[in-house]
């Protein structure tokens, strides 16, 4: 089956590259919000969260970084918290036909929300 | 703070619609897979996936179904399953400007993936 | 084959209510964490919690609060939040071989930490 | 606040143990439940489920081991899945004043479903 000619000849090598970034940052958020994590094993899961968003289609690099220092903040007797929204920041890769989108999370605090949103458009 | 003016100015109606889009579909897929789920329990799930992803930016209409004939082919001593993307079918209406992009997401058994894509995009 | 000879004959039931509804608590928590709730969607979101982890082997009754006082303080211009562990209060009971077990999780101010703990073992 | 005294003297240390592996066995499975996964992101993915559940209450040791050959059979033309249930074998290591509980989570052919049991119980 040609993919591409069934389900994607209706939108844009842009919208595509807009499209596919849209999911991904969806899915990394909502797939790891909850992890529990603390400054030991933060690593491991920014590389976890990098590698498995990085398999989806058209995502090129995910960079993922967790805020060690709300991670102080919040360090409670349990020496660990749940990952929240206010502690990512993330930059997303997506590219089609040479297309490339470059999407961002990032927890904007006059909003108290973590937002997504489009960085960079580049044309081939 | 002009959230719209500051973060989406690079981007037009079309596109933030299906970015949106996008987002939504990837955090329902992402947040729900898992969840224990049986003929019994499938219409409040189906309920509060659609409520709950109606909530973010853009979003105006959730629709899901969880494919029953699937879950009783799959039906074990335990009488439930996890829910798997086999089992979905989810219609997403997101709206921006009067711009409406209808995602899709759906189980194509000849790829034997949940492939989410644009099926219509309607301009005001 | 025989499951409960040859998975659970090395516990006793009380011990097996015990760890079922630890399971179960632990499954809700990661499960649902991170899902967009607002006032509006709050009560679909308690049942379907409710009626999925019901569906877990030993557990009998799911009670779900979210609080709706929590939604308000958090809410943003967005009008709806992430879900987290600091809105809700859950009961679990699970019961093998008549030995109920009410599992409880609660967001203790005190340690900012949602804890498990076992309320209650009411023996046949 | 002395929480083992307030929360939980009402149960054994070897309760306490199988209690606390049962709720990091069910957090571990309806965490990374979905989580795309591939043969070349499977090392990653294990060691930050494993690292992330080792930070819970009482638990010493988690180890993942991810089905390769699982991989192997399920892979798409997309070249990775959702991580499923049937894909997963975990050892988690349990401990409460010297009672150490061997929780597991193995598919079961037979059952068709990722059964959780306690494999052994050593009291000190």
């Amino acid at each position: 089956m040609d993919v591409e000619q069934k389900y994607f000849s209706n939108i844009s090598s842009r919208e595509r590259a807009i499209f596919e970034g849209g999911i991904s940052m969806g899915a990394l958020f909502h797939q790891f919000i909850g992890t529990p994590v603390s400054p030991k094993s933060s690593k491991s899961l920014e590389k976890s969260m990098e590698e498995s968003l990085k398999l989806q289609p058209c995502i090129k690099k995910v960079s993922v970084l967790i805020d060690l220092e709300k991670l102080k903040d919040v360090n409670t007797e349990f020496d660990y918290v749940s990952l929240g929204g206010d502690m990512l920041d993330v930059k997303i890769l997506s590219e089609f036909n040479g297309l490339q989108a470059h999407i961002r999370m990032k927890f904007i605090e006059d909003l108290q929300y973590p937002l997504m949103y489009i960085e960079d458009i580049i044309e081939p």
